[in-house]
């Protein structure tokens, strides 16, 4: 064990000023990116909108627009799965899932952090640019899938270890995830647009959940049978 | 009719020489925003790798990014438009489609056009990005799905007419729509990363195309039973 990294000096630990003056260029980087896309955005920007009257200040929190960007997938990658990893020890506890079951388990979680996100929103149309931005979609996708929670998930499934053609599992995953990305960048942008209230938002974010459950069941059986 | 619109001066067509340029400049864009991303790419970038010394040749051509942008988006919607229409002729001449041939007038002519574009191509993950794209999205996807052939298509859909949920069937579709748009960009990274030979990546497309329809109409007949 090395002292020196494990008992960092209290003077290179951010300040709770500094974590907030972070926190808040993250916020201010997601609604603008979401907004007005990653194209539309510069790091000027996303300083003066953050109140940030330091012209180096991102550059201080962040070495680039990549970290930065991979920085806000992490923190709302982390709540998507310790909703995950609730649902998945309820069916470890059982020792077995339904197909519905499973499946719910995959498409939920997101599905709950955008119920306590509220609305207007920004993560889901910010997440949808970034898994397919060329640099980052390697990153986006590695970010929600390689997860200990995906993991348990897959141990769980209803029928793990039958032999399948990987380029069809492979491809079977792609589609979901990517159902569950573009599908709540889509109705984030509805919510954003109509100015729901929190309850009306709720209320179509679970019924969207519903609707991918149903879907990708679907989905599953007519693509991987048996 | 307005004739000094409808008969322009010969001086007012493009010479043939201008039309390869912004012809070049679209196929430069596209490669380059495919690779780089939109954020990551300027207009000096797209003049200069087109060969163009001219300072202002993309804007001779094109007023801004986003209509250049819309302008390669909407050559490939008119590629894909031909395939489409004449696939719904051969539904319309027996005036009747099966759920399965249905879906297929859905899928394959995006598929096909992927076949004639060869490999490595660009237009999967450009459009990828355009889909995504706050000030494009809605754009693109109009581009795509408010054609002729889209609405002769829905006149011989096999529940035509049934009355359903507005919000569930317009869902349905952009799932269908999504799943095309994505899973293509997928498959077009990979073909472009692995090198693919022409014929192995039309085989690959066609897999796809098999892949997309079996999973389409699962999707459906989960989604919109009966």
């Amino acid at each position: 064990m090395n002292v020196s990294t494990a008992v960092p000096a209290p003077s290179s630990r951010p300040s709770p000023r500094s974590l907030r003056a972070r926190d808040k260029l993250m916020r201010t980087a997601e609604r603008l990116y979401a907004e007005h896309g990653f194209a539309g955005v510069s790091m000027r920007m996303i300083r003066e909108a953050a109140g940030q009257r330091n012209n180096s200040a991102v550059q201080y929190h962040f070495s680039s627009r990549d970290e930065l960007i991979v920085a806000i997938l992490e923190q709302h990658a982390a709540a998507v799965e310790r909703h995950r990893s609730r649902l998945v020890a309820v069916l470890e506890a059982r020792g077995q899932a339904s197909p519905r079951e499973w499946i719910a388990c995959v498409v939920e979680p997101g599905i709950e952090h955008h119920v306590e996100l509220g609305t207007p929103s920004w993560y889901g149309r910010f997440l949808a640019q970034a898994v397919v931005e060329p640099g980052l979609r390697e990153h986006a996708r590695r970010a929600y899938t390689c997860t200990p929670s995906f993991q348990r998930l897959d141990r769980l499934h209803p029928s793990a270890g039958a032999g399948r053609d990987t380029e069809l599992t492979e491809r079977h995953a792609a589609m979901i995830r990517l159902l569950l990305v573009h599908m709540s960048a889509d109705l984030e942008t509805e919510l954003a647009a109509g100015q729901a209230t929190r309850d009306e938002a709720e209320r179509a974010w679970r019924r969207l959940g519903d609707n991918l459950v149903t879907a990708v069941l679907g989905l599953s059986s007519a693509l991987l049978p048996g």
